[in-house]
Protein backbone atom coordinates (compact mmCIF):
# COMPACT_ATOMS: atom_id res chain seq x y z
CA UNK A 1 0.00 0.00 0.00
CA UNK A 2 1.29 3.31 -1.15
CA UNK A 3 0.87 6.50 0.77
CA UNK A 4 -2.27 8.62 -0.31
CA UNK A 5 -1.22 11.36 -3.30
CA UNK A 6 -2.13 14.20 -1.48
CA UNK A 7 0.49 12.86 1.34
CA UNK A 8 3.51 12.03 -1.45
CA UNK A 9 2.93 15.47 -2.73
CA UNK A 10 3.63 17.01 0.68
CA UNK A 11 6.43 14.71 1.09
CA UNK A 12 7.90 15.86 -2.00
CA UNK A 13 7.35 19.58 -1.05
CA UNK A 14 8.93 19.16 2.67
CA UNK A 15 12.29 17.35 1.00
CA UNK A 16 12.52 20.52 -0.92
CA UNK A 17 13.64 22.28 2.37
CA UNK A 18 17.14 22.40 3.40
CA UNK A 19 18.96 18.96 5.22
CA UNK A 20 15.16 17.40 5.06
CA UNK A 21 15.41 13.60 3.80
CA UNK A 22 12.54 11.33 3.27
CA UNK A 23 12.33 10.04 6.82
CA UNK A 24 12.91 13.82 8.10
CA UNK A 25 9.51 14.81 5.33
CA UNK A 26 7.20 11.77 6.93
CA UNK A 27 7.71 12.95 10.34
CA UNK A 28 6.76 16.34 9.42
CA UNK A 29 3.83 15.43 7.18
CA UNK A 30 2.56 12.92 9.89
CA UNK A 31 2.77 15.39 11.95
CA UNK A 32 0.82 17.64 10.65
CA UNK A 33 -1.98 14.97 9.81
CA UNK A 34 -2.33 15.33 13.73
CA UNK A 35 -2.45 19.02 13.68
CA UNK A 36 -6.13 20.73 13.68
CA UNK A 37 -7.66 22.09 10.77
CA UNK A 38 -6.82 25.79 11.79
CA UNK A 39 -3.30 25.04 12.71
CA UNK A 40 -2.49 24.11 9.47
CA UNK A 41 -4.55 26.74 8.12
CA UNK A 42 -2.62 29.49 9.75
CA UNK A 43 0.75 27.35 8.42
CA UNK A 44 -0.68 27.19 4.62
CA UNK A 45 -1.80 31.49 4.67
CA UNK A 46 1.78 32.22 6.58
CA UNK A 47 3.48 30.21 3.72
CA UNK A 48 0.87 31.53 0.60
CA UNK A 49 1.35 35.20 1.55
CA UNK A 50 5.16 35.58 2.50
CA UNK A 51 6.31 37.04 -0.58
CA UNK A 52 3.74 39.81 0.10
CA UNK A 53 4.53 40.28 3.32
CA UNK A 54 7.70 40.47 2.86
CA UNK A 55 10.52 42.75 0.39
CA UNK A 56 13.86 43.05 -0.19
CA UNK A 57 15.40 46.88 0.01
CA UNK A 58 16.31 47.54 -3.34
CA UNK A 59 19.58 49.27 -2.53
CA UNK A 60 20.61 47.09 0.31
CA UNK A 61 18.93 43.87 -0.83
CA UNK A 62 17.85 43.57 3.16
CA UNK A 63 14.82 41.88 4.04
CA UNK A 64 12.24 43.36 5.69
CA UNK A 65 8.24 43.67 6.16
CA UNK A 66 6.37 44.69 2.77
CA UNK A 67 5.01 48.23 4.57
CA UNK A 68 8.14 48.88 6.30
CA UNK A 69 10.90 51.07 4.68
CA UNK A 70 14.21 50.26 4.84
CA UNK A 71 15.99 50.46 8.57
CA UNK A 72 19.27 51.00 7.39
CA UNK A 73 19.20 52.81 4.53
CA UNK A 74 18.49 56.81 4.82
CA UNK A 75 17.95 56.24 8.73
CA UNK A 76 20.28 59.02 10.20
CA UNK A 77 21.48 56.81 13.25
CA UNK A 78 23.78 54.28 10.92
CA UNK A 79 27.01 55.35 9.87
CA UNK A 80 27.04 55.68 6.27
CA UNK A 81 31.09 55.37 6.18
CA UNK A 82 30.83 51.79 6.83
CA UNK A 83 30.03 49.40 4.55
CA UNK A 84 29.11 45.27 5.04
CA UNK A 85 29.09 43.22 2.30
CA UNK A 86 27.04 39.90 3.12
CA UNK A 87 26.07 37.03 0.94
CA UNK A 88 22.81 37.02 2.36
CA UNK A 89 19.37 38.84 3.98
CA UNK A 90 19.57 36.56 6.43
CA UNK A 91 23.43 37.33 7.28
CA UNK A 92 22.21 40.56 8.29
CA UNK A 93 20.05 39.59 10.97
CA UNK A 94 23.13 37.34 12.51
CA UNK A 95 25.62 40.67 12.47
CA UNK A 96 22.81 42.61 13.65
CA UNK A 97 22.22 40.30 16.62
CA UNK A 98 25.54 41.49 17.90
CA UNK A 99 24.36 44.94 18.56
CA UNK A 100 28.12 45.62 17.63
CA UNK A 101 27.66 47.05 14.29
CA UNK A 102 26.34 50.44 13.43
CA UNK A 103 27.03 50.77 9.70
CA UNK A 104 25.11 49.70 6.58
CA UNK A 105 24.80 46.89 4.67
CA UNK A 106 25.36 45.43 1.04
CA UNK A 107 23.74 42.13 0.41
CA UNK A 108 25.28 40.13 -2.45
CA UNK A 109 22.33 37.39 -2.96
CA UNK A 110 25.13 34.87 -2.94
CA UNK A 111 28.83 33.71 -3.47
CA UNK A 112 30.98 32.60 -6.11
CA UNK A 113 30.10 28.94 -6.35
CA UNK A 114 31.41 26.89 -9.74
CA UNK A 115 29.90 24.04 -8.90
CA UNK A 116 26.41 25.47 -8.45
CA UNK A 117 27.04 27.47 -11.65
CA UNK A 118 27.61 30.61 -10.14
CA UNK A 119 30.23 32.66 -11.83
CA UNK A 120 31.75 36.11 -11.61
CA UNK A 121 29.11 37.39 -14.21
CA UNK A 122 26.01 36.74 -11.15
CA UNK A 123 27.15 39.97 -9.04
CA UNK A 124 26.00 43.41 -10.05
CA UNK A 125 28.90 45.02 -8.61
CA UNK A 126 28.18 48.36 -10.12
CA UNK A 127 25.37 49.29 -7.65
CA UNK A 128 27.87 48.23 -4.77
CA UNK A 129 30.02 50.77 -6.65
CA UNK A 130 27.57 53.18 -7.01
CA UNK A 131 26.67 52.97 -3.47
CA UNK A 132 30.28 53.45 -2.28
CA UNK A 133 30.70 57.21 -4.24
CA UNK A 134 27.13 58.06 -3.49
CA UNK A 135 27.49 57.39 0.31
CA UNK A 136 31.48 58.21 0.68
CA UNK A 137 31.76 54.89 2.05
CA UNK A 138 35.61 54.89 3.93
CA UNK A 139 35.33 51.49 4.98
CA UNK A 140 34.04 47.86 3.22
CA UNK A 141 33.81 45.05 5.80
CA UNK A 142 33.51 41.66 4.06
CA UNK A 143 31.38 39.79 6.23
CA UNK A 144 31.26 36.32 4.06
CA UNK A 145 31.51 32.72 5.15
CA UNK A 146 34.65 31.23 6.28
CA UNK A 147 34.54 28.79 3.68
CA UNK A 148 36.11 28.21 0.02
CA UNK A 149 33.28 29.76 -1.93
CA UNK A 150 33.43 32.38 1.06
CA UNK A 151 37.15 33.48 0.46
CA UNK A 152 37.06 33.10 -3.45
CA UNK A 153 34.32 35.43 -3.14
CA UNK A 154 36.13 37.86 -0.83
CA UNK A 155 39.55 38.00 -3.12
CA UNK A 156 37.21 38.90 -6.20
CA UNK A 157 35.78 41.70 -4.48
CA UNK A 158 39.02 42.61 -3.28
CA UNK A 159 39.99 42.74 -6.16
CA UNK A 160 37.41 44.86 -7.27
CA UNK A 161 36.85 47.56 -5.10
CA UNK A 162 40.72 47.85 -4.31
CA UNK A 163 40.74 50.79 -6.71
CA UNK A 164 37.41 52.68 -5.42
CA UNK A 165 39.80 54.09 -2.74
CA UNK A 166 38.37 52.31 0.43
CA UNK A 167 39.52 50.56 3.13
CA UNK A 168 38.91 46.53 2.87
CA UNK A 169 38.40 44.01 6.31
CA UNK A 170 37.32 41.15 6.10
CA UNK A 171 35.87 38.96 10.01
CA UNK A 172 38.17 37.97 11.95
CA UNK A 173 38.89 34.01 11.53
CA UNK A 174 40.00 32.17 14.97
CA UNK A 175 38.64 29.85 18.04
CA UNK A 176 34.92 30.09 18.51
CA UNK A 177 34.31 31.53 22.31
CA UNK A 178 33.89 29.20 24.94
CA UNK A 179 36.31 26.19 22.84
CA UNK A 180 39.04 24.38 24.24
CA UNK A 181 42.50 24.55 22.04
CA UNK A 182 42.02 20.82 22.47
CA UNK A 183 39.36 20.67 20.14
CA UNK A 184 40.31 23.78 17.85
CA UNK A 185 40.70 22.32 14.12
CA UNK A 186 44.52 23.11 12.75
CA UNK A 187 43.44 25.66 10.24
CA UNK A 188 41.56 27.52 12.76
CA UNK A 189 44.11 27.45 15.19
CA UNK A 190 46.74 28.34 12.39
CA UNK A 191 44.73 31.90 11.66
CA UNK A 192 44.08 32.69 14.92
CA UNK A 193 47.83 32.59 15.66
CA UNK A 194 48.48 34.46 12.72
CA UNK A 195 45.74 37.01 13.38
CA UNK A 196 46.70 37.09 17.43
CA UNK A 197 46.06 40.51 18.85
CA UNK A 198 47.83 42.55 21.89
CA UNK A 199 46.42 41.58 25.18
CA UNK B 1 16.79 44.71 14.03
CA UNK B 2 13.72 42.04 14.78
CA UNK B 3 12.53 39.50 12.16
CA UNK B 4 9.55 40.74 10.12
CA UNK B 5 6.68 39.85 12.43
CA UNK B 6 5.18 37.49 9.49
CA UNK B 7 8.46 35.85 9.32
CA UNK B 8 8.70 35.42 13.49
CA UNK B 9 5.16 33.95 12.85
CA UNK B 10 6.30 31.34 10.39
CA UNK B 11 9.40 31.03 12.70
CA UNK B 12 6.97 29.93 15.35
CA UNK B 13 4.95 27.40 13.23
CA UNK B 14 7.95 25.38 11.86
CA UNK B 15 9.58 25.20 16.11
CA UNK B 16 6.15 23.15 16.25
CA UNK B 17 7.41 20.51 13.99
CA UNK B 18 9.18 17.40 15.56
CA UNK B 19 13.23 18.08 15.60
CA UNK B 20 13.21 21.57 14.42
CA UNK B 21 14.57 24.04 16.87
CA UNK B 22 15.31 28.14 16.23
CA UNK B 23 18.29 27.51 13.73
CA UNK B 24 16.50 25.03 11.69
CA UNK B 25 13.19 27.09 11.59
CA UNK B 26 15.27 30.38 10.17
CA UNK B 27 16.89 27.95 7.85
CA UNK B 28 13.47 26.83 6.48
CA UNK B 29 11.97 30.81 6.86
CA UNK B 30 14.94 32.07 4.75
CA UNK B 31 14.92 28.86 2.08
CA UNK B 32 10.89 29.80 1.96
CA UNK B 33 11.75 33.36 0.68
CA UNK B 34 14.17 32.16 -2.14
CA UNK B 35 10.78 30.31 -3.38
CA UNK B 36 9.07 31.14 -6.14
CA UNK B 37 5.29 32.28 -5.69
CA UNK B 38 4.01 29.39 -7.49
CA UNK B 39 5.94 26.77 -4.99
CA UNK B 40 4.86 28.56 -2.10
CA UNK B 41 1.33 28.66 -3.20
CA UNK B 42 1.48 24.68 -4.17
CA UNK B 43 2.80 23.93 -0.36
CA UNK B 44 0.21 26.14 1.10
CA UNK B 45 -2.20 24.47 -0.94
CA UNK B 46 -1.22 21.06 -0.05
CA UNK B 47 -0.92 21.88 3.76
CA UNK B 48 -4.55 23.63 4.20
CA UNK B 49 -6.23 20.97 2.21
CA UNK B 50 -4.29 17.98 4.01
CA UNK B 51 -7.09 17.11 6.62
CA UNK B 52 -9.72 17.11 3.75
CA UNK B 53 -8.17 14.96 1.61
CA UNK B 54 -7.25 12.29 4.26
CA UNK B 55 -9.50 10.38 6.05
CA UNK B 56 -8.75 7.50 9.59
CA UNK B 57 -10.24 4.54 8.60
CA UNK B 58 -13.46 4.21 11.20
CA UNK B 59 -12.54 0.38 12.28
CA UNK B 60 -9.06 -0.30 11.58
CA UNK B 61 -7.38 3.35 12.23
CA UNK B 62 -5.14 3.15 8.50
CA UNK B 63 -5.00 6.61 7.03
CA UNK B 64 -5.74 6.83 3.31
CA UNK B 65 -6.87 9.15 0.30
CA UNK B 66 -10.46 10.76 1.54
CA UNK B 67 -12.12 9.68 -2.03
CA UNK B 68 -10.81 6.30 -1.11
CA UNK B 69 -12.26 3.03 0.55
CA UNK B 70 -9.80 1.44 3.14
CA UNK B 71 -7.39 -1.06 1.71
CA UNK B 72 -7.68 -3.67 4.30
CA UNK B 73 -11.21 -3.66 5.59
CA UNK B 74 -13.31 -5.24 3.37
CA UNK B 75 -10.33 -6.38 1.26
CA UNK B 76 -11.05 -9.99 0.19
CA UNK B 77 -7.34 -10.36 -0.60
CA UNK B 78 -6.63 -9.75 2.94
CA UNK B 79 -6.43 -12.45 5.49
CA UNK B 80 -8.67 -11.43 8.35
CA UNK B 81 -7.24 -14.07 11.13
CA UNK B 82 -4.59 -12.17 11.23
CA UNK B 83 -4.59 -8.80 13.14
CA UNK B 84 -1.47 -6.35 13.42
CA UNK B 85 -2.13 -4.13 16.16
CA UNK B 86 0.08 -0.70 16.52
CA UNK B 87 0.16 2.71 17.58
CA UNK B 88 0.47 5.01 14.64
CA UNK B 89 -1.51 5.02 11.21
CA UNK B 90 2.51 5.62 9.93
CA UNK B 91 3.49 2.62 11.33
CA UNK B 92 1.21 1.25 8.44
CA UNK B 93 2.64 2.00 5.84
CA UNK B 94 6.18 1.34 7.28
CA UNK B 95 5.10 -3.00 7.92
CA UNK B 96 3.11 -2.58 4.70
CA UNK B 97 6.66 -1.89 2.85
CA UNK B 98 7.77 -5.23 4.32
CA UNK B 99 5.68 -7.10 1.88
CA UNK B 100 5.72 -9.54 4.86
CA UNK B 101 2.37 -9.10 5.93
CA UNK B 102 -1.32 -9.75 4.16
CA UNK B 103 -3.59 -9.49 7.06
CA UNK B 104 -5.29 -6.56 8.40
CA UNK B 105 -4.14 -3.67 11.37
CA UNK B 106 -5.63 -2.03 14.19
CA UNK B 107 -4.13 1.51 15.01
CA UNK B 108 -4.39 2.30 18.67
CA UNK B 109 -3.52 6.20 18.26
CA UNK B 110 -1.22 6.51 21.19
CA UNK B 111 0.63 4.29 23.60
CA UNK B 112 0.83 4.28 27.47
CA UNK B 113 2.98 6.92 28.22
CA UNK B 114 2.51 8.71 31.93
CA UNK B 115 4.34 11.97 31.25
CA UNK B 116 2.51 12.10 28.44
CA UNK B 117 -0.66 12.06 30.48
CA UNK B 118 -1.74 9.10 28.57
CA UNK B 119 -3.17 6.47 30.64
CA UNK B 120 -5.12 3.20 30.24
CA UNK B 121 -8.36 4.97 29.86
CA UNK B 122 -7.06 6.56 26.60
CA UNK B 123 -7.45 3.38 25.11
CA UNK B 124 -10.51 2.48 23.44
CA UNK B 125 -10.60 -1.66 23.32
CA UNK B 126 -14.11 -2.53 23.21
CA UNK B 127 -13.42 -1.39 19.66
CA UNK B 128 -10.49 -3.84 18.88
CA UNK B 129 -12.76 -6.61 21.34
CA UNK B 130 -15.85 -6.67 18.79
CA UNK B 131 -13.25 -6.99 15.62
CA UNK B 132 -11.44 -9.93 16.99
CA UNK B 133 -14.79 -10.90 17.42
CA UNK B 134 -16.79 -10.16 14.35
CA UNK B 135 -14.14 -11.35 12.29
CA UNK B 136 -12.96 -14.27 14.43
CA UNK B 137 -9.58 -13.43 14.38
CA UNK B 138 -7.06 -16.03 15.63
CA UNK B 139 -3.20 -14.29 16.10
CA UNK B 140 -2.88 -10.54 17.17
CA UNK B 141 0.94 -8.99 16.16
CA UNK B 142 1.32 -6.45 18.77
CA UNK B 143 4.05 -4.30 16.69
CA UNK B 144 4.91 -1.73 19.02
CA UNK B 145 7.96 0.44 19.49
CA UNK B 146 10.58 -1.50 21.72
CA UNK B 147 10.49 1.57 23.99
CA UNK B 148 9.77 1.53 28.07
CA UNK B 149 6.17 3.20 26.47
CA UNK B 150 6.04 -0.02 23.68
CA UNK B 151 6.86 -2.39 26.46
CA UNK B 152 4.09 -0.76 28.71
CA UNK B 153 1.13 -0.73 26.03
CA UNK B 154 2.63 -4.03 24.81
CA UNK B 155 2.02 -5.63 28.71
CA UNK B 156 -1.27 -4.00 29.28
CA UNK B 157 -2.77 -4.97 25.48
CA UNK B 158 -1.83 -8.83 26.90
CA UNK B 159 -3.46 -8.78 29.95
CA UNK B 160 -6.55 -7.10 28.12
CA UNK B 161 -6.87 -9.57 25.07
CA UNK B 162 -5.71 -13.29 27.34
CA UNK B 163 -9.26 -13.79 28.01
CA UNK B 164 -10.33 -13.45 23.85
CA UNK B 165 -8.92 -16.53 23.37
CA UNK B 166 -6.28 -15.23 20.68
CA UNK B 167 -2.83 -15.81 20.12
CA UNK B 168 -0.61 -13.05 20.68
CA UNK B 169 2.62 -12.54 19.49
CA UNK B 170 5.09 -9.44 19.17
CA UNK B 171 7.40 -8.46 16.89
CA UNK B 172 10.75 -9.76 17.27
CA UNK B 173 13.68 -8.41 19.04
CA UNK B 174 16.98 -8.53 17.89
CA UNK B 175 20.17 -7.65 16.10
CA UNK B 176 19.33 -5.25 13.16
CA UNK B 177 20.33 -6.62 9.70
CA UNK B 178 23.78 -5.64 8.65
CA UNK B 179 25.07 -4.36 12.00
CA UNK B 180 28.58 -5.53 13.79
CA UNK B 181 28.18 -7.81 17.32
CA UNK B 182 30.71 -5.09 18.48
CA UNK B 183 28.24 -2.50 17.85
CA UNK B 184 24.81 -3.53 18.80
CA UNK B 185 24.00 -2.49 22.83
CA UNK B 186 24.26 -5.17 25.54
CA UNK B 187 20.24 -5.03 25.90
CA UNK B 188 19.35 -5.84 22.37
CA UNK B 189 22.39 -8.69 22.59
CA UNK B 190 20.81 -10.35 25.63
CA UNK B 191 17.36 -10.52 23.88
CA UNK B 192 18.82 -11.70 20.48
CA UNK B 193 20.52 -14.75 22.72
CA UNK B 194 17.19 -16.02 24.39
CA UNK B 195 14.95 -15.11 21.20
CA UNK B 196 17.67 -17.53 19.20
CA UNK B 197 16.31 -19.46 16.39
CA UNK B 198 16.68 -22.74 14.82
CA UNK B 199 18.70 -22.66 12.38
Amino acid sequence: MQYPTHLLKLLQVFRKLPGVGGKTAERFAFELVGWKEEELAEMAQLIDTLLRELRHCPDCGCLMAAKESCAFCGNPVRDTSVLCVLASPRDVFAVEQTRQYRGIYHVLGGMLSPLEGRGVCHFDLSRLKDRLHALAVKEVILALDSTVEGDATALFLKRELESEGVHLSRLALGMPMGSSLEYVDGGTLARAVSGRQPF
